[in-house]
């Protein structure tokens, strides 16, 4: 269950991470829409493994196939399937821990709830499927181009090293210019310092991913159990390793009065815009066209190159060692997955938004 | 759209803050459960307005009517439909901002999505809306207690007075015990007078809710879309004024190395367990059996009794002043809330965890 | 479960036969609709019990309260709660049959189901849920006329009297000219004699609905599972009593060539038509323009005046006697209960289709 | 959009007649169940095109692809993904009527709703996308068959040749014993001799399936909207050409008193079970344990090699002309689908079921 996401643009992803395959269908991608695959194939090089030093190791071609829904070039309104081969699966890495439990990985989560499972690097839980998001969020964003928006994601945050300035200050423009996917490119440095050390040592480190949609017209998001931040929160939430989502003045905004939080109207050129953007472009659950920013909390990457006891499916006491490939921090690759995440949910809630616009 | 919210315990609310009725439809509540209509009530008098000085002063019963689903004193499977009248409406005390938009209200956004709105109080924007959400919740609540669940949640910071204290530290059967809701009562003194101070000086302030929930067994969430981390936050993302969710190691957990925040494995009793718990009592987005908890920030509540510059539907400059009544600081009355979005979301993942137990 | 019906005009119904009442959520109606609440009125009075003597004669107000989603006369796209109070109950009709299983009822299948249940008048399987269907048809139908679509409904068959009429032919203003519904008022005064007869054995006996859709622009229906008319005919096999749905040529078409049953296309003044409509005004799932018409079998009514065979709860072989005021012929009173329902699948496929509207 | 059926045991299918493939993600099948990849690719050759003289000749192997859930021979709980690759697809065929609207196709639905389609072979109108259903029904047959439960589908009528044998006097182990797939094969000697002869005349003719599902236990289907007649009836009118669905009684039990057609109730061996049938097994909405029976009711195919009258795309008369290679007949490779879809409904409503046997 619940490998479904969204409403109107819903995407369904399948595939394991060691399996023949991933892939995701897309059903409800307006027709018409002219879809470059090139553009799809860019977005899975930017998710790709092996794509840095700072990445894992993993070989990939992450090699987009497009099975339906785009005739001549374009789409018709039809299922969109996109797949992907897994080339290097390696299984024969995992064989030693077939019957352990990996600590802060799904393998005992799964084993309880299913029984029965592909051990395989993690079968379904590996952040592999996560390449099926970006296929599809690939796909989203070239619709969203269509409506003049645009989502920026990058990483602002590696262990302790905090980028502190706001998205204002930065130039979105360089984020593809540093492996470590920071457009601050001094503090990217320090940041790729730091992830090289944290390898040696056969560790792992987290971070932060932020990211800003720019472009998204008032009226988008549903009251009540549709907000829209809701919802992009929850998406943020669903992507692996993520622990924490805030979007507006978030955590810090606790400390604030109201008198300094309320974002106050004023008329410029004929819209309806606000002083200050405290609510992150969401109010009442709806985008008031002002900027949509958000953070999003990764942890340490759970496979570390070190021995950890656990326990094995019969209960007995073991040490898991830390073999197979890994990320010493998952930020960098997560960017477009953010990315990818953000696009859907805004296409989703666009079309959703065109019913709103009959009125009786 | 989006007024429902589940999918096998789903809830459906309806009713605006200043019309005849709040109500709620649960769909899904399993049949034979014993339900004490004075147990919702007292949930419903926990998030009533009026109940301490530090609320706003609207006056409601909110007593609780069933008008489905319960026959003989037990759910009989069938929707259950419970209705809250509104009685302490005031609605002359809006028809001052009837084509105003007040700063960092929704008043805007409905106006641009709808083009016809309810503008006393809000409609269905305002917090009255939760009267509803929170009697379903204490309908989930009952159901939870029979599969030995339970769900706690308290204030643990307003403004910049945060309690350090993790929650193994507190005592909780205190959480009624200071009408602001947080378990340690000295700190519950300080809240109360910066709350009072704040009131004073017509202003509003932010706050914290934590929570925790325990007794659920593993197994509950579904993998990639359904990560019961991310169901949580989505929800309680939906609860009005939230602006950012964490769990487990949430946003500290960024810092940590991959070393330090595994939760390594053991056994006890017969019951695999970790010894830490960063993970939040969730892996790969389905619980292990250990606590859950997490933390929501809400923002500064948006109606002030001060004048703040804003636009009308006209789009000219005008001035909001802060009239009728409300609550200096949001997260006293957001606790039942909480714990009523949780419950839910628990209740939703039990019964669909049901369907995996089956075996082919 | 499955309390609610709809994608994105999307109604959820509650309430028991002998309950406090029945009532409807609707949830996505378009903002700044025009809602009569007499007209909502006037259809649940064509629904209603005790409105000819060919019908059952509980006497019920079915008054309609509008709780929530219209403000000043307007929809306000927020959910529109509906409630009406049930009067002539008289549950005592029904102690006798507590324990037992009435034939052809649901008494035995919800025994089993739910182990408890509201056996007063069948509780939520009593055709009464359908009046808070035939209210959200009635707000439906309010929206599509707005649209230029209406539905009609009518009785074409009672027992082996039938109507071999064409709905061409037939002259629909004159619906409501008879109790029973048929608009050729000669057969009508048939169905009503034999109605008469029926009940004056303590016997009931089923009957067909005819219905037709007029002006539905073409482009109404979603590709393979979300066919118009499949969505048509589930909505119509999930009124209570109905054994069969057919549209356009139905089963007679099965004895047709294709050469005959091909609809040519030809254009008249702008438009695509076709020459003859066997395909009901539906082609490949999705409106062509032309009439939809479908016909429904309603088997008869269950509970009849007379002693039945049955077992009890415990099993045991009991004598279940006819008690209780019930419908000879349900057909008359299904008219505006066909039509609601159509008018919801209407409804709600036309705002999917807005969506189809957009293009990249 | 609806390109997805059912809600715990859900199908997604993709594909269009003259792409690169289609497919199926099946989300929802219980973990541990023993998948033969033989028994689902036996149930794609029952479907498969050219499989005896009076289908089409169109050559596909229909080759069954597992791209994911299946390890070690066992579903995993994770989506099932079936690959199907399209051969003999001679989309050249298809040039000539590019922008042409067929008669009584899915041509000038499409076009008005899309804008832009795959005009070769229908596109995913084509009922080649059944092949998906075949697919994913054939898995949910295996799940069934653990819980004891069997669909049997059969040809029961063609053109004017029916069966009026019910399903009690038949032998439905002879089904596929005759190309046609009527298990009476003196009738199915004149059914084939029919189809050959329609087929000489360049035409096509209409025909009937009947079903039975055996083993349902009592308590599948949910009140109101869930009927599981309603969803059978929906399921069968999603597949192509299908014109009218009747269940139990049917159109006949209208003209039956309610003293003829209730179904009385006595114990048999500790099971409640009732002398007649008329019910179809149904009632309430929910299976009392009997055999469920229906019957289906499918048009001529539209495609005839014929010249027919028509418009284009510009709206243009024009005469279409019949090529491409088509069935004379749809039913006999209909029976798989039925039954497929009526596999994926019992499927998904027994999974539902277990939340329902729960209790409070």
């Amino acid at each position: 269950m619940h490998n479904s996401f969204g409403t109107l643009f819903k995407i369904s992803t399948f595939g394991e991470s060691h399996g023949p395959a991933v892939g995701v269908v897309i059903d409800g991608c307006p027709a018409g829409l002219d879809i470059s695959v090139e553009e799809i194939q860019q977005e899975m090089d930017r998710r790709k493994p092996g794509q840095s030093r700072i990445t894992t190791q993993r070989q990939e071609g992450d090699e987009i196939e497009v099975l339906s829904g785009i005739f001549e070039g374009k789409s018709t309104g039809m299922p969109i399937a996109l797949l992907v081969r897994n080339q290097d699966q390696r299984s024969k890495d995992y064989s030693h821990i077939a019957d352990q439990f990996r600590p802060s990985h799904a393998d005992y989560t799964y084993q309880v709830k299913y029984g029965h499972r592909d051990y395989r690097g993690g079968g379904r839980s590996s952040a592999r499927e996560t390449a099926a998001r970006v296929a599809a969020g690939a796909v989203a964003k070239q619709l969203l181009r269509q409506w003049g928006i645009e989502v920026f994601a990058w990483v602002s945050q590696v262990g302790a090293l905090a980028l502190e300035k706001s998205y204002q200050e930065l130039d979105l423009t360089k984020i593809e210019d540093s492996i470590v996917r920071c457009p601050d490119l001094e503090m990217a440095e320090q940041m790729i310092a730091l992830i090289d050390e944290t390898r040696k040592n056969r560790d792992t480190i987290g971070g932060v991913v932020s990211a800003v949609i720019k472009g998204v017209p008032p009226g988008l998001g549903e009251p009540v159990f549709g907000k829209l931040h809701a919802a992009l929160g929850g998406a943020m939430l669903g992507i692996n390793a993520v622990k924490g989502f805030e979007y507006g003045s978030g955590f810090k905004g606790v400390e604030m009065l109201g008198s300094q939080h309320n974002d106050t109207f004023y008329k410029d050129e004929g819209k309806v815009r606000t002083h200050s953007n405290h609510s992150g472009g969401v109010q009442g659950g709806i985008s008031n066209g002002e900027d949509i920013y958000f953070r999003v909390a990764f942890k340490p990457v759970a496979t570390i190159m070190m021995d950890q006891p656990s326990v094995n499916t019969q209960g007995e006491a073991v040490q898991v060692s830390g073999k197979g490939r890994h990320d010493p921090c998952v930020v960098p690759r997560a960017v477009p997955i953010v990315e990818a995440m953000a696009a859907l949910v805004i296409a989703d809630f666009y079309l959703l938004n065109q019913t709103s616009k009959l009125r009786g």
